[in-house]
């Protein structure tokens, strides 16, 4: 197979998530749409806010009431009433007249501005003197400002923050529609593996990949359902992996993807049903022996075995291929990436993108510091140590210490 | 009641958390710990590996039986067997004698080192040459190299990441102690707010709050519970706060903490059992009106009203207190931070930090420019169009366009 096959680029096996179908929409209430991916436009069915709306306590007036206005010469205004919290105002503001209003509250008519009540004394019950002038619109939320109604408040394909659930509820958005989480079915393959609960006898090593790689299924968004260790049989693997295909919309196998002799992943994939290799070899490293196939319609990652290798093909490939599968619009995504000063210089071959894991610790100056931490794609260790990773691009020979370096948090 | 009470910096108020019990402990399976804090040190109940193991396919050997070898001039070996893959070797390696091996298998008696098949040629059954040589231990990972048995794989306090359920599985960790998720009751004031689920009429604005707050706790791996929407009355909220207080760990209130005519809040919390007020202002803007009580022992926080306000004062003030409730060790915790240009000149008040949105793009050279969103706190919109907050520090009047910012992401 291997000759059919070249080595491609990160973003191109990123790209093969437009291959396959977008996961299914779905209704959710909006106190569950945080972290999930809106589906449709929204848009508002009211002004956001219904009305003009004062932003501190003082008067509603009209503004050129206190033109002129200073400490040595106030301007003098007749209270005319109070506005109720969460009414409409019951009485209008003339020249010369003010209304008391609270923060929050709605501007009487004609009113277009609110002096705070700092700038203010009362002299009795009806009158009270202003100390400064304020502007048409001061201190004031103009009806739709915050929204208009029937603007599009969000667009499909974004991601719900905490601050997008709070402007759904604003446009009155109580169920929100949104894509499934994409379900991943997760299998470790290899004769020498044995579960967590598990005492490892002679030569044999404990499942890692089943718990780290559903950590990462989870923190994408998206669910991960796990079908256990198949040995090194390819029957075996073959039934896990159809039951995978089945329940769920992508699956990760890890182990068993490299040149070796125990090395079948790619031929139990292509024995699934409509299967077709697309992917075998990415230049990355660690990871460069990632399969990446199309069974029943479904994509079927083969990873590497190694838990860091895994790992970090999950966060530089299949995490952003996953956000594609969930409908979320990446154009303007942002990969949160910590600045700081490289401590050491680090070789790289050209041809591929090294990642590499590095610790971060505050510098003598104060400003960050990567460390980078060595250490064989086999230890585990190694990524609980980092706090992120360095990504070395594939033109160049690596970086000298003290480059500023984008630090990818894992 | 001000004038007993100082504005405190945010340091000071997070502080506060030291005054109040972490949550309880509990067990969860693996599968669940993800995002969880770990609760007690975890010990390696085995080595890890638990032998040595090979790294690469090839044959097992002693280094010293390839010394000398090269294309020109390849060492010649015996191959006195294979390694069965998650089995003990059973058979040892002499000098010049090889045992074929692939990645992860566990290395046989006496041998030291792999050499890569690639640098080895078959001659027969029993024959290979080897034209490279390798040092002692190449191609291996030792027993124990990455977790030695009875080492502390995870101290109490770490927050549990995809890797360190990795090496959880790894130490044989099926049932994992963690603290329980902070539950944090959240209360909505003001006679102005409906629910999201209604029309609003005149005056009336919808409640953002409730689900806003619900999300950031969430982000904060707490669980929100709301409790409604309290009126300007203070028997509804003192009401709401008891049931908020007896059914969670720490209870947040929006609305109602300025300085204005309906500003109840402190003297409901003051009636609530066990009372005391902790702090009545923080030198945060958007925010500064921030109260914290103690309340039977339990912290509540009153909240400004604006949505920006409150979102602003949860991310720099509360995430960081519910951290430290939910037994987070963040003496090594990192805030991710994306570094960016600013893109225009901020002005800034001294004597408190203020928290400016920004939005992320890339600039003409590719690099990440902040471009700060004007608008007033009352405005959803400009915390769904930020990508996050620029902080301006206590001493200084402002930062000039170019100055390299630290953007905390919302």
């Amino acid at each position: 197979m291997d000759s059919f096959f070249e080595v491609i680029g990160i973003e191109d096996a990123v790209a093969m998530a437009g291959r396959f179908e977008p996961v299914a929409t779905e209704e959710v209430a909006l106190e569950e749409a945080c972290g999930r991916v809106l589906a449709d436009n929204v848009l508002a069915d009211v002004d956001i806010p219904g009305f003009d709306r004062a932003t501190m306590d003082g008067y509603a007036l009209k503004a050129a009431s206190t033109f002129g206005a200073s400490e040595s010469s106030p301007a003098f205004l007749t209270v005319v009433g109070e506005v109720r919290m969460g009414k409409a105002a019951d009485v209008a503001v003339g020249p010369g007249q003010a209304v008391r209003i609270a923060t929050g509250a709605m501007l009487p008519p004609g009113a277009d501005a609110v002096v705070m009540i700092e700038h203010t004394e009362r002299l009795d019950d009806t009158a009270i003197e202003v100390y400064k002038s304020v502007a048409p619109g001061q201190h004031v939320i103009e009806a739709g400002e915050d929204v208009a109604r029937g603007q599009v408040v969000l667009a499909a394909g974004r991601r719900i923050r905490p601050q997008e659930a709070g402007i759904l509820a604003a446009a009155g958005c109580r169920q929100v529609t949104v894509f499934c989480r994409p379900r991943v079915g997760i299998v470790s393959t290899g004769d020498e593996l044995v579960d967590a609960g598990r005492v490892p006898g002679p030569g044999q090593v404990r499942d890692i990949n089943s718990y780290s790689l559903a950590g990462q299924v989870m923190e994408a968004g998206a669910l991960p359902a796990t079908f256990g260790i198949a040995t090194d049989d390819p029957k075996d693997l073959e039934e896990k992996c159809r039951r995978a295909l089945e329940a769920t919309d992508m699956v990760l196998i890890s182990g068993g993807s490299s040149v070796g002799n125990r090395d079948f992943t790619i031929q139990v994939l292509e024995g699934l049903p409509q299967s077709r290799i697309l992917v075998h070899g990415i230049s990355i490293s660690p990871g460069k022996p990632t399969i990446l196939a199309s069974c029943s319609g479904k994509p079927v990652w083969g990873l590497p075995g190694h838990a860091v290798s895994a790992m970090v093909v999950m966060a530089a490939v299949v995490r952003p291929f996953i956000d594609r599968l969930a409908g979320l619009d990446s154009s303007g995504q942002l990969v949160p990436t910590v600045t700081a000063r490289l401590a050491r210089n680090l070789a790289s071959a050209q041809g591929r993108v090294d990642f590499v894991r590095v610790r971060l610790r505050k510098g003598a100056d104060g400003s960050l510091e990567a460390v980078p931490i060595p250490g064989k794609s086999g230890l585990i260790r190694t990524m609980v140590e980092a706090d992120g990773l360095v990504a070395i691009g594939q033109h160049s020979e690596g970086l000298d210490a003290g480059t500023m370096v984008n630090v990818q948090l894992i």
